[in-house]
């Protein structure tokens, strides 16, 4: 499976970022997380996990990208099809890199934006950021949304690695009887799961998080403890592994011997209200529409759980825009990839939580992620 | 082995940053970042991978920190010492925490302060962070390094975390030969070096890059590739891996059947230029005089390389402060805990790159990670 995107595919998001900037009035757009500098270089590394350097990539509103990086880095971006790349040594205590991003942006105008809404945050130091505004001739403002509304949609190629991603979780969850048994705790289960994950060809697997617990869990973002597993618990395991830069999200809920009937009904109707959603997922609904579609299933209508939401977005990241809550109306149009993840409270302190992975295509929705029965697999 | 740490620990942090917010005239700091919550709470989870959801917490100049988060975490929260949890339901697209955490922060006194220097950075959206300024008093400012000086120096149960997982991984890379043959790809060698980690006891393994390329490579932060080993290639392989929210960091080289003689002088000036870091490792030394210890044996004093240091601190980030580099001058003081990471370049495009890990004791450093030989293990 070939790795990466071809040239045309960046060209072409870079193209979409120019338009939007021309309609915001934009000289440019800065960039220092990992997945919005990928978007428009291809620049994969797992060196992200190291916060000590900052990594700078500038849109200008018209030509190419300029990458302006620690040395270190130079080598790997000048294998990407970024040609513009401005290199300082980092880690530089007095200046990291400051100086020569502005003056790249000086270069470019005044009306600088960066990503600035829900779900950004900006990767550099607060104390250069200053040093950085300070050196220009306006302070640097918000991107107009550009990169949220750019990265909602996905190509058909970014789908077909997500889709990957999760086919290789669907084995991967499918071997789960493999290494969960009674007396086991759960945290060898976890380690014993990762494997499994890199076995079936995950590159690697960012998040796991799970539960077991006598007919439900609390919560669903715990680490794992020590505690064997029980007849009667239920165990869930929820993964974000990586494929070439993409990820899967999605859970299943395994029932340690049988299940008891409020579980067993409880679990069929966080199915029923999955397929109910990936029904009504087509160009044109909404997410909050979603969110209620699966929320008069499992709650009747009562508005949904603490836990906040019932789906999202899904890519480069773990979670993306849009929330499947309430009050987020953004229209799912066609390339969409969404989480749908209702949960049901059983009791006080016992919940159930389903994912599953969805793409939307021109007349409704298509299935990422392999679906999960209504009878929970026993371990 | 016990998870986590006792209550005192926590309490000790505190109050550490208590007196040091007293000197600094800081009526409370504010920290958004995994570690830097973690590190005063014992908020252990990967859900940190969904950028999301913003949390935050809140030290005052006295009394307990404060919790602000989302109600998600609010179960695992109050699993630890923490009782002051303050939650929303997130992610809320009018108000995501910031008006609560402003009420927080107002009662405290105008005087806040979060970390704003090298290596930092404010995990929440920039315009949330304009809001919330706006609905205080004065605008937020540093944390004075306060996180930095407290952080730079672990404590006897922290230094046992990162043991073990230096452990964990040198017993992981005594079975490379196991993995990896002529042949092979590095691609699947990722992925099996991975499984091993697993295998020998990490919880995961956020961090790997490697390399493999004849007598030497260009860079060592790159993915894998799918060129099959060849004899004559150096092998890399540099992994951090996590044992209770703590992680390693070294790598390993080596020889695709036997070294050329320059490729074996070469490893050998690195085991070298490590062992002699290694002895001149007292407190009482600075960051620069290691690196000018190591750097007259791999380069004859040139300066070192444009990767830019030859080692770094280590703890809950894969990289910390300080940097190994000429103008870093941190006096080493016990209970750091460091790299050591010369490189020496044979040929342009052509470099070796050696690690290990150590911690700074009353009297001298000691090994965490087991040195390697100055002889290459052959795969």
């Amino acid at each position: 499976m070939p790795q990466g995107f071809e040239t045309t595919e960046f060209k072409a998001r870079l193209t979409g970022a120019q338009s939007r900037m021309n309609a915001a009035d934009l000289d440019a757009i800065l960039l220092t997380t990992e997945p919005d500098i990928r978007y428009f270089t291809g620049y994969l590394t797992r060196f992200w996990e190291s916060p000590c350097r900052p990594w700078f990539l500038v849109l200008p509103r018209s030509g190419d990208p300029i990458a302006v990086i620690p040395s270190i880095g130079a080598a790997l971006m000048a294998r990407t099809w970024i040609t513009d790349i401005r290199t300082w040594r980092a880690p530089d205590l007095e200046d990291d890199g400051i100086s020569l991003l502005a003056e790249t942006l000086r270069d470019l105008g005044p009306r600088i934006g960066t990503p600035s809404g829900l779900q950004s945050h900006l990767r550099m130091p607060l104390g250069d950021f200053a040093r950085l505004n300070a050196a220009l001739p306006q302070p640097i403002g918000a991107d107009a949304d550009i990169l949220r509304s750019l990265r909602l949609v996905k190509s058909e190629a970014e789908i077909e690695k997500i889709k990957t991603a999760c086919q290789i979780a669907t084995r991967a969850f499918d071997r789960v009887p493999e290494i969960a048994r009674i007396g086991q705790p759960l945290a060898p289960v976890f380690r014993d799961f990762q494997r499994l994950c890199l076995d079936e060809g995950a590159d690697w697997v960012p998040y796991l998080a799970g539960a077991a617990a006598p007919g439900g869990y609390g919560d669903v973002i715990s680490p794992a403890d020590d505690r064997p597993l029980e007849a009667g618990d239920v165990l869930m395991l929820d993964t974000g592994l990586v494929h070439d830069g993409y990820f899967c999200d999605f859970d299943r809920n395994f029932s340690v011997g049988s299940p008891s009937p409020d579980v067993a009904a409880g679990h069929s109707r966080l199915i029923e209200a999955t397929y109910a959603a990936f029904e009504a997922a087509r160009p044109g609904a909404t997410a909050a529409e979603l969110f209620h579609v699966m929320d008069k299933i499992v709650t009747g209508g009562a508005g949904g759980s603490e836990a906040g939401r019932y789906g999202h977005g899904l890519g480069m990241n773990l979670t993306e825009w849009p929330s499947l809550i309430p009050t987020d109306h953004t229209p799912l149009v066609e390339g969409m990839v969404l989480t749908l993840e209702p949960g049901i409270e059983l009791a006080q302190g016992r919940a159930l939580v389903h994912e599953e992975n969805i793409v939307i295509r021109e007349n409704g929705a298509e299935w990422l992620s392999q679906p999960y029965g209504a009878e929970m697999i026993r371990v």
